[in-house]
Order: C-alpha cells, then sequence, then structure tokens
C-alpha cells in the first residue's frame, strides 16, 4: 500500500509512523491504524498515554541497568540471589528470556549494546565502566557471559575479559550446540563442530 | 513473553496495549514498545501524537462515508467519474484496493460493516440507508456489489438487492474465480466450479 493511494493526510501520518517500527511494513501500519480509528476515544487515549508516561517515567536500575520501576531493580535487591555471579547480556529482553528459564539465581549487568565498529559503537557506549566497578569490589566470583555468537558478541567478550583478567574471578559463557529436540544430521556444521569439542560429561540424573 | 515476566509496570502496561492490536503477539508487542524505548522523546511524541490527531479530527466523506481530510472526499468530488455506478465495499480499505488497481472509474459507497447477526450487526447499524438514499434520485445506474464472498457478505448484498430493486438500476457482483497466475489443479473446488459456470466469453484482446 502506497502513500499516496491513502486518502487522508491525517491517516497517512499515522500509518507512515506505525511503518517505521521494526517488522511492520506498510499493509499492516494501515491494518493497526484503522483498527484503532475503530476503538472509541478513551482506548486510544489509553494507547498513547501507556507510551507517553513509558518514556517520560522509565527508570533503569543503578546497579545492573535492567529495566525497573525503582531506582534499584527487583532482581539487584534480592538478597537470596548468589552476590558474585553476573550474567552479562545485550539487553533487557535477554535478561527477561533467562529469568524465564528459573535456572539462573546470579545477577545480571545490561550493557545496552555490544561493540561494533561498524556501527560507531565502542566500549565507552555501553555499560562496561560500571561492570569493570561492580566486579573489582568482589572477592571473588563469577561472570557469565550470555552475549551473540557473532564476531561483536566476542569482541565485547574478549575486551570485558582483558579488562577484568584475575584469578579471582571465573569466565564462562552460554553453551553452544544442538538445541533440544533438534536431529543431529539437520544441524549446522559449526554448531555440530562446536558440540564436539565442548562436550560434556554425560551424567545420568541430568539425562532426562 | 507472560507479562508477569515484565519488570516494570509502566512497560507491561505499553506492551499490554500494544498487545491488543490484531496479529500483534506478546512477544512482538515487546518488541516493538522497547523499539520505541530505544527512540528519543520527540520520535515518541510524533508517534503518538500523529495518532491522537487522527482520532481527534478524522472526517468521513459526507457522501460515500470513505475516510477524507475534506467534508466530501476527492472521489465523490470528481466530476469526470462516473456519477451513476457505485461499488458498495465493506471497508474504506476495499477503496484503496480497488483504486489502486486504476481500472474503476465510478463512485464508492463505504458500509463499514457487513449484516451479521451473530455479531448484532443489523442493516440500521451499517450505511445502507444513505446508499439507497443516493441511488433513489438516480435516473438509472449500476450498484456494483464489491463484498466478501461469505454468509454475511451474501445477505447484504441480497438485503440492498430487495431495497432497490427496479429496472432502472442493474445489479453487478465482482468476479469469483481462479486467481492470475494460479495453477488450476490446485483451486479449490469452490471457485473452480464457480469459474466454470460463470466462465466469460474468450477475447483474443483481453487475453494477455
Amino acid at each position: 500500500m502506497n502513500r499516496d493511494d491513502i486518502p487522508s493526510v491525517l491517516l497517512s501520518n499515522a500509518v507512515g509512523e506505525f511503518n517505521k517500527l521494526p517488522g511492520i511494513g506498510s499493509k499492516t501500519a494501515l491494518r493497526l491504524v484503522l483498527h484503532l480509528l475503530n476503538q472509541n476515544e478513551t482506548e486510544v487515549k489509553k494507547f498513547t498515554s501507556s507510551l507517553t508516561l513509558l518514556k517520560e517515567n522509565v527508570k533503569f536500575c543503578s546497579v545492573c541497568q535492567n529495566i525497573s520501576d525503582t531506582p534499584i531493580c527487583t532482581i539487584c535487591s534480592n538478597s537470596s540471589r548468589l552476590q558474585y555471579q553476573i550474567c552479562v547480556v545485550e539487553s533487557i529482553r535477554d535478561v527477561m528470556a533467562i529469568e524465564k528459564t528459573m535456572q539462573y539465581k546470579g545477577l545480571y549487568h545490561v550493557l545496552g549494546g555490544i561493540i561494533s565498529p561498524m556501527d560507531g559503537i565502542g566500549p565507552s557506549d555501553i555499560a562496561i565502566d560500571s561492570l569493570i566497578h561492580r566486579v573489582n569490589e568482589w572477592p571473588e566470583g563469577e561472570l557469565i557471559f550470555a552475549l551473540p555468537a557473532t564476531m561483536e558478541g566476542d569482541t565485547t567478550c574478549f575486551y570485558i575479559h582483558k579488562k577484568l583478567d584475575s584469578p579471582r574471578i571465573r569466565f564462562s559463557t552460554l553453551s553452544r550446540g544442538i538445541a533440544i529436540g533438534n536431529d543431529i544430521e539437520y544441524a549446522d556444521e559449526v554448531t555440530l563442530g562446536r558440540s564436539i569439542v565442548n562436550r560434556t560429561p554425560f551424567n545420568v540424573y541430568s539425562h532426562k
């Protein structure tokens, strides 16, 4: 749907704004805007004000940079979690995904991006200094890298490792391998190769 | 992504609002909201105000009910279009789709819905009276039904036909058949059957 085909400038503007969102093409944008146009004024007001309120009042945890309604997020302020274990992630969506597994009991650090010289993102543009500051206060502990398996993700891991390298700190990274339920013959070569090199000890009890 | 997994009420509310849109699941809603959260305040303001402006100032053509920035839309006020030919459609999206084909030179009438007793939509809930009023003023003309090929669409056609039945008015409906480019063997039986019953005269010149 070309914007010239839309018979109203107001409609066309709203469609254009939706069209800017990731994964929303112009046809979907039109469908969403017309849906909202069919709602009563209170509903549309609720929709727009939820965004305005979020943008104006959003807070990020001063410790881990996760999104939070309080100055320190519920994870960082939970004293029953392991205090000397930090999982380093790119975005708050990664925190939500890992929390959902209910397998992790440590803390997080949200970088808010990864080092990517191609996009002009250097170490000072993401939350690395605050991470170093946190870890330097530890007696000892573990840093778990949960960053993308890309050139940029690896670069970020190497940079942080170099900055923090000390016998006090253990470094680990998420295991890469064949997804549970996937057939071995269909796994890509890199993943399959990595899963052989990084094979894990067989354990009758964890092998459900 | 369950809303309980989202660490902020403000974020959760905005995700909930996006989640109400048709075809937007909770994971996509989260992705869209986080994208907007990453934009600067001006961009978010532009997004929300485009919707508010649309909702507050939207106008519909007083003749055909199409969306319009003027009291009478550009199609209805275009005197070079056929004045005694009306294409009856369900929504303004149908107008845009037909206009895009550039094959139609008459006017439109947007019903704003179709008769659907299951959903409690009767003839008085959609713009049928204004259509009858328009057609009754004609010396003669043609009404083209471009409504969905469903029970509700057919009911709406029958209702309007009964109300307006007169030798002055020709009635027609969009042709149904096998889409151009589709294989005959893969067409569904109802469509294929309809395309045989409603076969059209073969014309060397229109057969490109």
